[in-house]
C-alpha cells in the first residue's frame, strides 16, 4: 500500500461544481442503496472536483426534469446514473434529449454489441432491447463492456452532462475507463491535490478532535477532516499546491504534529484496514497466528481471510462455542472454567495459549464474551475478554464493555483484538507504518 | 418470525410526500454510503408514505438551508439524517432552529445520558459533548439508546421535520421505536396495506421473472415486485384494502400460484435470512451442526452466530486453512488430499464427515475452494466444493463455479452451503416455512 495518493489537477478546479442524480424508483422505495453516488463522489474527489449535492429521483418524467433544471442552477457537471435500460420505466436519456432540445438516434456499435450478446447466449433478442442502442444525438458514446446500455457525455452551454447505466458493475468500469480520462483532459492543468489519510483505533472522535482542536481550527491548506465510523476514526489531510513536493511540504508538519499527540492510536494510513495492516505485518515478519473463538464464532479468522495472501500466516483455528468443546477439543482446563467462568481473563488467556500450542503458531488469540441479547455465564451483555499469547511471553488479556447490539459487539470484539495484536507487535519492535 | 407484516394506514396516505435529506460532507466526498436513505425509505414505504426525493448536502450552512427550503416546496414530511454530533461541523439542528425561527435549549434527560455515558467508561466528558444535549425548543425529543445525540420531531405549518443522528446503529432503532409509532398515529386511519415477501435462493432474477411473467404483467392489486441482490431474489406482494382479511384474500391466491411454479427455490418469508431460517429449523428440531472451513475461514459459523440462540445447536468447529491442519487436526486422510487435491468433492466430503464426528454433531459441513485472487490446488478461482454429512447418510457434495471477487465468492459459498442444508432438512421431512 502506497504512502500517499496524488492526482494531477486542473487550475480551474475551484470553479467546477458537480451534482450526481441517481434515477430509479427502487432507490426511493428503499429496495437498493445508492452506492453509485458514493463511488462517483470518491472518484470526483480524487480529480479535485467538488460535489455539492446528490439527488435521487424516481422513474417519473416530470420530477426527473425538475431535478435536472435544479441541478443546472447549481452545478456545471451533472452526472446521472440509471434509467438507460430496456424497459418503459427507463427514461433518463429520453428526458435529457428533450430538455436539451435534441433527439435520440441509434448507435450502430451499441446495436452490434447487443445483438452479439444475445447470439452468444443463443437467446432471441426481444424488441425492447433495441431501445438500449439509442443515444442522444451529438453525445460522445461511452462503451459499456459489462452490459448493453452505452453511456453518454454531452457538452452544452458550458455544462457537461454524463449519463451512466445503473448497475454498479457496469457503471464503475465505465467511469474508470471512459469518463475519468475525458474529465481529466477537460480540466486544464496547473494545480495538484494531495490527500493523506491517518487511521486511528481506540480513541473516540470527540476526544481526538479535542486533542487536535487548535490544529483543526486554523487550517485552510492543508485541510484536516476527521471522520468517525464503526469504532474507527480517520483524519484526512488534503493540500492544494502547484507540485507534489510543495503539497507534501504543507502536509508533513501537520502530520507530524498529529502523530506526536495521538500517534499511540494510529494503526495505518490511506486504504489500510485493521485486518490488512495486521496481515501485512504478519506476512512481512513471517509470524503465524491461530485463534480460538467463542462469541465471535469464526469472525476474527474470517476477517483476516478477507486479505489475499493470509494463508501464509493463518494455518487454522477453532470455533469453541460450547463449554465442552473448549475443554475436550481445545484443552482449556475444567477447573479454570469452573473457578472463573467461560467469560473471564483466565479462560481467554487459556484459549489463547492452547490454540497457539495446538496449531503451532507464534500468536494465539482467544475471544470469549456475552454478545447479547442475553447475558452469558452471568456476565452482562457486552462483556468480552480477549486473550493474546505471543511466543513465550505471558499471555495478555483485555476486558471490553461493549454497548452495541449482538453483531456490532461481535465486530467490535474482532477489531479490538486485531488492534491489540498490532500494538503488541509494534511493542516487540515490528514497524506498523 | 411472523408470517406477514401489516400496518394500519392513513386514508390520506396518497397526500403525504416525504423527502430525505442526508447531511454530511463525508457523503459528498464518497467516504461513506448513504445507507440511511435506503433504510428510511423502506420504512416509509411500509407505512405507505411516498418518498419523491433523496438529497445529500454537505456540512455547509448555506447549502443546507437551500436544501431545506427546496424540500419544503415539494414535501410535507422532511427527514434529516446526520449533523447532530458534538463537532463544529455538525449544524443540522442549528440551521433548522434558525430556519423555523426558534432556538436551541438543553434537554436535561439527554444531558444526563451523556454524563452517564462518560461516567460508565470512567472517561472525562469533553466540553463539546454538551452540544449534543441541545434540542430545538418545542421539538418532541426522540431518545437515543445507542448514542448520545437525541433525535427531534417538529411540526410546523402543516409540515413535519424529523432530525435523526447519522450513525445507522443509532438511527435505525430510533426510527423503529421512536419515529414509526409517531408517524403511524399521525396518519389518520381508514385503509391498510399488507405486504408479504417471499425469499428465493438458487434461481436467477431473469429466470424467476420469466416463469412468473403473466402474473407480473397483469397485477395492480396486489402488486408483485421482484428484487435481486447478493445472489438472492425476493418477491414482494403488496395489497391495499380496507381490512386485513380483504388484503389477505387478495394476496393468498397469488402467493399460491407463485409457490406452485418456483416454490422449490423458496427458503423463507419476510425478514428471514438464510442463516435465520437454518438456525430456526435446527433449534426447532434439536439438530446440531459443526463446520470445517477452508476458503471461508470461519464465515459460515460466524454467519450462523449472527442469530441469537444458535449456541443450542452450534457447538463449535474448525478453520482448516492449511493442508497439515486438515490432516493433523481434523483427520482428513493424506491419501485423499494427495489423490484428489484439497479442492475436491472427496476432500469436502471428508472434512464434513470428520468435523461431524469430532464435534459429535448431527450435521457436518466442509467448505473448500479457491476464493481468489490466485488459483488454489491447480483449481481456477471460484471453484468451490461443499460437503454435507447428515447423521448416517452418505455425505452430499456440491461443486460451484463462482464468478466474483475473493470476498463475494466466500460469501456466496457460505450462502449456498446454508441453502443446501435447508434443502436437505426439508427432504428429511422438516418444515421450512
Amino acid at each position: 500500500m502506497g504512502l500517499f495518493l496524488s492526482i494531477k489537477l486542473n487550475g480551474g478546479e475551484m470553479k467546477m461544481k458537480a451534482e450526481i442524480i441517481a434515477v430509479g424508483s427502487e432507490l426511493l422505495l428503499g429496495q437498493i442503496t445508492n452506492t453509485n453516488a458514493r463511488f462517483i463522489s470518491s472518484q470526483l474527489s480524487e480529480l479535485g472536483i467538488n460535489v455539492y449535492y446528490h439527488t435521487v429521483v424516481g422513474d417519473n418524467a416530470q420530477r426527473l426534469l425538475k431535478a435536472v433544471e435544479q441541478a443546472e442552477q447549481r452545478a456545471d457537471l451533472i452526472i446521472f446514473s440509471g434509467g438507460l435500460g430496456p424497459t418503459k420505466d427507463d427514461l433518463t436519456k429520453e428526458i435529457i434529449a428533450q430538455h436539451l432540445q435534441t433527439k435520440l438516434q441509434q448507435d450502430d456499435a451499441a446495436m452490434e454489441m447487443i445483438e452479439a450478446f444475445f447470439e452468444k447466449r443463443s437467446r432471441p433478442m426481444t424488441e425492447n432491447n433495441r431501445k438500449q442502442a439509442l443515444v442522444i444525438k451529438d453525445a460522445e458514446v461511452l462503451a459499456n463492456h459489462h452490459g448493453m446500455a452505452p453511456g453518454m457525455l454531452i457538452e452544452k452551454e458550458g455544462r457537461i452532462y454524463i449519463l451512466l447505466p445503473g448497475p454498479p458493475k457496469e457503471l464503475e468500469p465505465m467511469f474508470q475507463y471512459e469518463v475519468k480520462p475525458r474529465l481529466a483532459s477537460k480540466l486544464s492543468d496547473g494545480g495538484m491535490i494531495v490527500s493523506h489519510v491517518l487511521r486511528f483505533y481506540g480513541i473516540g472522535e470527540a476526544e481526538l478532535e479535542e486533542r487536535l482542536q487548535d490544529l483543526l481550527e486554523h487550517q485552510t491548506n492543508p485541510t484536516i477532516a476527521p471522520l468517525a465510523g464503526d469504532g474507527e476514526v480517520t483524519i484526512r489531510i488534503t493540500a492544494k499546491a502547484t507540485s507534489e513536493e510543495q503539497a507534501w511540504a504543507l502536509i508533513t508538519p501537520i502530520r507530524e504534529k498529529i502523530i506526536q499527540r495521538v500517534g499511540n492510536y494510529l494503526y495505518g494510513v490511506n486504504d489500510d484496514s485493521l485486518a490488512s495492516k495486521l496481515v501485512e505485518m504478519l506476512i512481512e515478519n513471517k509470524i503465524t497466528i491461530a485463534a480460538a473463538e467463542s462469541l465471535t464464532a469464526g469472525l476474527f479468522q474470517s476477517e483476516l481471510a478477507t486479505i489475499p495472501g493470509v494463508s501464509e500466516v493463518l494455518y487454522g483455528g477453532m470455533v469453541t462455542y460450547n463449554e465442552e468443546v473448549k475443554i475436550n477439543q481445545l484443552g482449556v482446563s475444567r477447573e479454570v472454567i469452573e473457578k472463573y467462568s467461560v467469560v473471564s481473563a483466565e479462560c481467554a488467556s487459556e484459549m489463547a495459549s492452547k490454540v497457539k500450542e495446538k496449531f503451532n503458531a507464534d500468536i494465539g488469540v482467544g475471544l470469549t464474551g456475552a454478545a447479547g441479547p442475553g447475558e452469558h455465564a452471568e456476565r452482562p451483555v457486552g462483556t468480552v475478554w480477549i486473550g493474546i499469547a505471543y511466543k513465550n511471553l505471558p499471555p495478555l488479556t483485555y476486558e471490553l464493555h461493549l454497548q452495541g447490539m449482538r453483531n456490532t459487539n461481535r465486530i467490535r470484539a474482532v477489531k479490538t483484538a486485531i488492534y491489540r495484536i498490532i500494538q503488541l507487535l509494534e511493542k516487540e519492535g515490528y514497524r506498523k507504518i
